[in-house]
């Protein structure tokens, strides 16, 4: 692919506690404040803790989940008495850190999120974007603690529910297993040695290096599968299987365990060859997902470099 | 030792959703509920969904912890406008299973907890009691999938705060590490198999086996360790260190890594050789806990047969 020449990316915002008991993103946003870190090289950090009610009570949201506020709809919606206390702080941040879509945007957004599902460190993006798929490259050539990954989902930047889609560029960054509410040293590590990357990357860009092109495979969401419910209490009758547990990103095949009934009966999945993830992520209960399911694409990029003025 | 004659052990009480958030027991006694369980041989058994409220809001507790409400005082207390939801339930369950300290109280309680600890499956208990440590070695000599380990607090019978105390004997069963609002499979069937195999145990001692006495090891608790904090905002500054986490029941030895800063600094271990378990608990954050240290002790039990009218 040709060689591609992008303005610099002088402004990124990181972002934490999005979701108020995902402990990562909270303890790292707080201790980069504490260390005062506003500044590396040519890059300028703008760190926020974005649901700080939520932190607060160690919920994952207090009104309604802050990280589906995103949309173009909701961030041009009226403000009422009845507004959740979560779409009036998506509109703040919004208005701190976009508009989103305008020229004012940060360059880049980075959200820091934990799962319960064992899906080591994942980049998460919408639509293709080569500033993303350059530094999801970067870290995993440079992270050796865990498995790197990316995850890309098709959905238009202006249905992008997520607080990444306010900057011009952004993604997720997602890591488990961690249990909610609970701060684990292996996972805040891995944490922070990505946000670095990032960071050590604009530097690279900004400064004028060279980035060679490539490709990378990542994982293209397909559909959602939800647990077995009794039909009449709606609550779930069986857990995921064994055999599924912990093993995101492993190739489910027709026949394979998906889920174990409480009395004791195994359900097998029946369908495509696909890469289950967020396997039991412990806040999918209530939206209904009891795994993801993702086809293995390969994405190319060009080399780029920074646009000289 | 010299061998004992007890009472039969006719009526037990299953519970769960003491935390309502700690997922097996919730739907352990859900489960039982629906295929109706309730006599197994010469054993009647009651299942208790203790904390309805809490495990609706999927929290655990709404507002007071539950398992902190079964003293002496606090059963006696008069109930007003301003009585905590949870106090009131604990006397409810007090007149259900109890009351504590009578002989209308049922003959045994489990209560089934969870922990995002690795510690296994341990029963947990106040002063010495010989059912509980032979049912103890009765599940460690049929239960392979986990270490099996058993948890001693001197406390006295009537500052004992938590539902088991309401039984003529009681322990909890507490296991882990499972994420708060997740449900694991592996975990479900641990919990399901030591309470089927508590049952069959109560079932053979009902029906004249003799069973012979013994010692087991048990963990005495010892005192509990918190986290590093800030002085002024009284957050903490540091995470379980990697080298203890999900090492709960390692002894941990003066110069042992303890705690990691977020800015990157070791905190050593110093004091006397120790066992540490609820290593980086979830609930225990709150309560300004980051471990529990716990002396080895051994527990010598006579053998016990059913005293015969």
């Amino acid at each position: 692919m040709e060689h591609v020449s992008l303005p610099p990316l002088s402004r990124v915002a990181i972002c934490g506690g999005t979701h108020g008991n995902e402990m990562s993103g909270v303890y790292l946003v707080r201790e980069m404040q504490k260390q005062k870190v506003d500044q590396a090289g040519s890059v300028s950090i703008t760190t926020v803790l974005s649901n700080p009610r939520a932190v607060d009570a160690c919920r994952r949201y207090t009104d309604t989940d802050l990280n589906r506020c995103f949309t173009k709809g909701l961030l041009s919606a009226p403000i009422t008495d009845s507004t959740p206390y979560e779409l009036k702080r998506a509109q703040e941040l919004n208005s701190q850190l976009g508009p989103k879509g305008s020229k004012e945007a940060v360059d880049l957004l980075c959200d820091v999120h934990n799962t319960t599902a064992n899906m080591g460190l994942c980049l998460i993006f919408y639509s293709i974007d080569w500033i993303t798929l350059h530094i999801y490259k970067y870290i995993q050539s440079k992270m050796t603690s865990t498995p790197v990954r990316v995850i890309q989902l098709d959905i238009p930047i202006s249905e992008a529910y997520s607080l990444e889609s306010v900057g011009k560029h952004g993604f997720a960054i997602e890591v488990g297993p961690q249990p909610n509410g609970v701060l684990r040293a292996d996972i805040f590590n891995m944490v922070k040695e990505a946000v670095d990357l990032t960071i050590e990357w604009l530097q690279g860009f900004n400064s004028g290096s060279t980035f060679e092109g490539g490709e990378v495979e990542a994982y293209n969401l397909v559909k959602s599968v939800d647990y077995p419910r009794d039909p009449t209490s709606n609550e779930i009758t069986a857990a995921i299987h064994p055999q599924l547990q912990d093993n995101d990103f492993k190739l489910l095949r027709p026949g394979d365990p998906m889920f174990q009934s409480f009395s004791g009966e195994m359900v097998e999945y029946e369908g495509e060859e696909l890469y289950p993830f967020f396997v039991n992520e412990c806040a999918y209960y209530e939206k209904k997902i009891a795994f993801h399911l993702a086809k293995k694409i390969t994405l190319t990029f060009p080399p780029i470099s920074v646009k000289k003025d």
